[in-house]
């Protein structure tokens, strides 16, 4: 079995909570304590990571809002790296995917350069531009399926000839594609009239449930039809929800207290679902 | 219009070539005589770049390739951006695409930071995923339609309910939302069958063809189907058919010799279009 699922499912049951949280780090949204610091971001990051692990089972470092800046954020994200807790899952939020041999390096970046747990992928290219991913049996692929975001109903809601929308589909490919358990979908707490159905049907796969929060998905929903009754496979990642509360901040003590009592609420509405 | 547009066509007409070089440079198949050098892929950049310039019209740079070797491969990624010339089309082959917040920090990273002029990107997520690049109305957005992969059958070609491959309805989505000219789609060499109808059905948009050569895409049958009769709007990608010519050479001249034979053999069959 994937060695990624076990280490997070560990995290999950044994601090009861779906909690992934989403370093989208923005340098125009930083506290202004961070402001003066050499390293705003890094330390930014340091600060989320520290007020969240203990509540949190996974961060997801959303891989644009680096390369926005260039070499020097995606220094960032590799020096981020280094601090996430060891038993909480890394996963790299990069939507890549391309034909076989560009896909297998970028495997090879996030999986054995950067070394993240995870990524999540795009799956409109087919087979062979997620199988390099899926190569790396120890890791969780989480392939898009049903996003959180309007444009959802452009593509993945078009109803297919073969009776069903073109997400559901995805969803039976990926539940074959994936390895000794290694396989995820990504599906939008905003979607939560469709949840419960894409959880029955894919009993097996893990759960990747964005959307709570900024973009308007109910934690509560999220919490009770993401989540698998046998296997609880599910995270629910929450960005801007968590890493951005509301106020000004005197000190990073004060920052680190304030995200840490977000952490600690979302962890609470959690629970009730073990 | 698009200027990246206008550039690239002033270059196919003066040039009578619609050849895009693509820098899907790998570190393992650098020939010998840049493995002593301080920096091997950006000198193999360099001199594919003068080798070929007087034949190619644009440049593709394949974002995996730099981003598998980490901030390393990215540094060569950005200077090789420095010498690319300012008259040709420079492509960031980077298939992005997320939710809208998150694609405007992509399109911030490929357009501002590195100011590419255009960018590859996948269309799973609907339109407010790739709105933000299509704000971009000076650009050119190449997103993806029917691709030269087996996996295309797997989604790509899936019939939908109101009688249309999905690939033609993201064709049909694509034609409406771009922004003055600035839309593309990437169509593959190895899909000649259907690439004559596509490219009746949107004479407006430009196409990006790749998998000629070592994807078995037929160069005649790209250069024939895939131009417009009016507007000439197609570039044809070959990667690993001009990057990696066989042999080994004892100096960088003979290696620059090998790979312009190459760029201009594909020139002169190209030309046969105008």
């Amino acid at each position: 079995m994937s060695t990624a699922r076990n280490k997070v499912n560990e995290q999950i049951s044994a601090k009861r909570s779906l909690l992934c949280v989403g370093l989208d780090s923005d340098p125009m949204k930083v506290p202004g304590v961070f402001r003066s610091m050499s390293r705003p971001v890094l330390e930014f990051n340091r600060s989320v990571v520290r007020a969240t692990e203990q509540y949190a089972v996974a961060f997801k470092v959303n891989t644009a809002f680096y390369e926005s800046r260039g070499l020097e954020g995606l220094r960032d994200m590799e020096e981020t790296l280094e601090f996430l807790p060891s038993q909480c899952l890394s996963i790299a939020d990069a939507k890549r995917a391309d034909i076989g041999n560009t896909s297998t390096m970028y495997a090879r970046a996030f999986f054995d350069h950067w070394n993240f747990d995870a990524i999540t992928v795009a799956p409109y290219m087919g087979f062979d531009s997620l199988e390099p991913f899926f190569d790396y049996e120890e890791k969780l692929i989480f392939v898009l399926c049903l996003t959180s975001n309007p444009g959802s109903s452009d593509f993945e809601e078009e109803p297919l000839d073969r009776g069903m929308p073109l997400y559901l589909r995805v969803l039976e490919k990926v539940s074959v594609w994936g390895r000794n358990g290694n396989a995820g979908v990504v599906v939008g707490a905003t979607k939560s009239s469709q949840l419960s159905a894409i959880r029955k049907a894919a009993p097996g796969l893990f759960f990747l449930i964005p959307g709570v929060g900024a973009q308007g998905g109910s934690l509560q929903e999220a919490s009770l039809l993401g989540v698998d009754e046998h296997t609880q496979s599910a995270l629910i990642n929450v960005s801007r929800g968590v890493i951005y509360p509301e106020g000004e901040f005197a000190s990073v003590e004060a920052f680190e207290e304030a995200v840490a009592a977000k952490a600690a609420h979302l962890q609470t509405e959690m629970e009730r679902v073990f």
